[in-house]
């Protein structure tokens, strides 16, 4: 089976807006008669749901970040062998709700694992990377606020939040080539016509 | 804190005895007038027995290779972090019923997943080093015969568990200075003998 999909990776704070702006993604490509296939991480497999109840109960407050680490990386090999590496040989695009670069951002850059995160993503990404990475740029406070009942992980400090929009930044200035950072603090309809407009430039535009 | 106590491992097949060995050695040290504390992997903490569960449930089928090793690597981070770390600055022994060696075996050596398990250990075993580990050398079939309610693990065909006995003999050549192999075919009395005896040779008789 060979990758024929484009594969899109949405990311952003928490309250950035990624499932909005992933459900407009969805229709605008199925509009233009492309198939589309969503994941979410963690999660999208039986395994990583349960994973994932681990990883954001907020009763689990004792997980250290190694094991947040792991966890997160287990939820993706799952991902990857189970479901994602078909969906890339079937669809035409394949969006997915936070991947690598969450990984390297919370628990490498604002958890402060650094190097140790860059060496096992390597070693557990299974050679799949996302061809266009889409970084929902928001304000750090207006985002936790939108959110009622946080998870562990939205329950980290706000320097901890702040660190992972930092985070991001720095990451489009190392992958310019592949992360594209909207502007996030506007109206839902501004931002999905900035990703719409991503989109054209990358040249997406209809099926062939 | 720094580093006190003893630290041992015990390794083998499914159904080898380990329990009773541990059993046996936690009696023995105590009687010495050591302080013992004993853990078991996966699990031993309550974020690793949640891990456990997923790894060992047999419904569990899907679970892909690499899933299965982040996991392990998961369940450890936490027990060493959290735990073991702590008793090893505070107890004069402390016994593991599993370890890394496990690792390098069961997911490396007969999983399949060789050099990925070694550079995956070695980023995630965080300094941590059995000083002695032994391993009950056993009959696989005869041991897989004495579990009447098998788990996930148990489950695998009887050439994988064939594996796991050849690569523990595998790394017992990598690591003679470490690693004991403990011919556990006979009956119990006699293999807590012998791990006595093993014990006497490394000077642990007694408390000075």
């Amino acid at each position: 089976m060979s990758k024929r999909a484009v594969f899109i990776t949405i990311e952003g704070l928490e309250g950035s807006g990624k499932s909005s702006v992933i459900e407009f993604l969805e229709n605008l490509l199925q509009r233009k008669k492309f198939s589309v296939k969503v994941f979410r991480e963690p999660g999208s497999t039986r395994i990583g749901e349960k994973i994932r109840k681990i990883l954001l109960d907020k009763k689990n407050k004792e997980i250290t970040s190694h094991t947040e680490l792991l966890l997160y990386l287990a939820a993706r090999t799952q991902l990857i062998e189970e479901k994602l590496n078909a969906a890339l040989s079937t669809y035409d695009f394949v969006i997915c709700d936070r991947f690598f670069d969450s990984t390297l951002v919370y628990q490498g850059y604002a958890g402060g694992l650094g190097e140790l995160v860059e060496a096992a993503v390597k070693l557990f990404s299974l050679g799949i990377k996302p061809d266009l990475t889409i970084v929902l740029d928001s304000c750090v406070e207006e985002g936790l606020k939108r959110i009622k009942n946080k998870d562990r992980i939205e329950k980290k400090p706000l320097d901890f939040h702040k660190k992972v929009r930092d985070g991001y930044l720095r990451l489009w200035k190392i992958y310019p080539a592949r992360i594209r950072i909207v502007d996030a603090r506007t109206n839902l309809e501004d931002i999905c016509k900035k990703v719409e407009e991503i989109l054209n430039r990358e040249r997406y535009q209809a099926k062939k």
